[in-house]
């Protein structure tokens, strides 16, 4: 009896703690992660960074540069780092390593801008938004942080996120997967939310 | 007998929820929605744009280009799209759609850049901060996110908040309210809050 | 009897309560404070910015300006205000005032960029990462915020954060410590987090 009445009071509570931290976006409960190894939601995708060669790929390029890299990256370091020159960027994201072929669907577009900031070496900083539109996902997850790119993998920060990813928090894990000349890599990227609205 | 002993336990319950739930900030108590019908904050505002024509409107201009759109989004497309052109801004925003008249205060103001990043069309990626000095708010609210313009309204993340919206986080839905020529537009902000201290 | 049995409830429903609120990263809890006054983390640092003269400090420089001011902040008011001019940066970040000496390592970098955004006075926008890598700390926090400089203290959002800081929200106060002319500027971070895992 006693052990009955113990466990009605439990779900009594679960019940309350879940109203008390819940937040719905049409129905859907808040979650906040037990562990930092459990994730509310993870998806591994691929971003395409096709840089625009001012010659003849206009067609397929989905990035350019803003400006140039200021002198203190070629003076410094004749071996140009780029220092200062920021890419805005409208890259193909998809769930294989490879980029659509024909009418298929990319998974997202990811939209925003890169710069680099080392006189010594190769290291970036990217803000952009990973927009969905497919049957899979409607929305964007909005995306921050510091890319040291001799590191073999980089955590940035989800900071917000709109649609199904209503009020998300996360980590994106990014790992250089392919470089291709000046003008092509490809980043993996591990997507982890830890607030979700499921 | 029993019923009121189960009410009185739920009063205890939900008074240590609020105690663990809460992050006063000067008293203040941490809310959490329990909708995203139900904000726990919301107010719309009007962002008025008046871009530098280089000519004649120093005087009101309020943004102006700092980069120039790249050759990505002339060569694909020859009429123009501005891709990769960056205008920084420090808009005023009102609580009406009118231009503040006189020694009129806007209700905040919205510093902060945008850039083009798309080359087939317009579309362009904000972050910024709406500064807020009047009798009715003082404080900052932090926001970033993608903008496809020819959608009808875009919603854009709250990714934090200073001062009255300390530590807040939410959505900005926008919808671009007027377009005058290629120098002034104006974007109605619903603003909702999620996560507020009141 | 009853007084008992009642504190065992309260034992019960904190224990359910610290489970919910968790969410460990390696073990470790989530914390919320419990007021604005009590972070559950805080630290004073000092970032160091050394501008790029074009000249002859290209071994010390940590930041160089990637736009050149608009005409708009040139025009409105010949003080030039340097309006729209982006500065990327790879500032050293100190736990005393001083630059470090010898093999000394900073306590961080701070990687971003900030433009000025004000045609009548000085006014400027930031968002970078603060890169931990040292004995005490390891991870990133991302920031971002407006800079009206003319005020004694601002506050920027610090909007998520990695590793050591994984997932951790908050705020980071910023004074101007030190202006030697035109290439050298100090701020005092006091960097203060509401939302932490320990």
């Amino acid at each position: 009896m006693q052990g009955l009445a113990a466990s009605s009071r439990i779900v009594l509570v679960v019940f309350l703690l879940s109203m008390a931290g819940a937040a719905a976006a049409d129905g859907r409960k808040r979650v906040v992660s037990s562990s930092s190894d459990e994730p509310c939601t993870k998806m591994t995708l691929y971003l395409h960074d096709i840089l625009y060669n001012g010659v003849n790929n206009s067609q397929n390029a989905t990035a350019a540069p803003a400006t140039r890299p200021t002198a203190l990256g070629t003076t410094y370091f004749t071996n140009n780092t780029f220092f200062g020159m920021m890419v805005v960027f409208n890259d193909l994201v998809t769930e294989g390593k490879e980029l659509p072929v024909g009418n298929e669907k990319p998974a997202a577009l990811a939209q925003g801008f890169y710069f680099y900031d080392k006189k010594e070496t190769y290291a970036a900083w990217f803000s952009f938004s990973l927009v969905f539109n497919s049957a899979a996902h409607k929305g964007t997850l909005n995306v921050m942080g510091a890319d040291p790119m001799d590191e073999d993998t980089r955590d940035f920060t989800i900071v917000g996120g709109t649609d199904d990813f209503f009020m998300a928090r996360g980590i994106v894990t990014i790992r250089t997967d392919l470089v291709q000349g000046s003008f092509y890599f490809r980043l993996q990227m591990d997507i982890k939310l830890y607030e979700c609205y499921v």
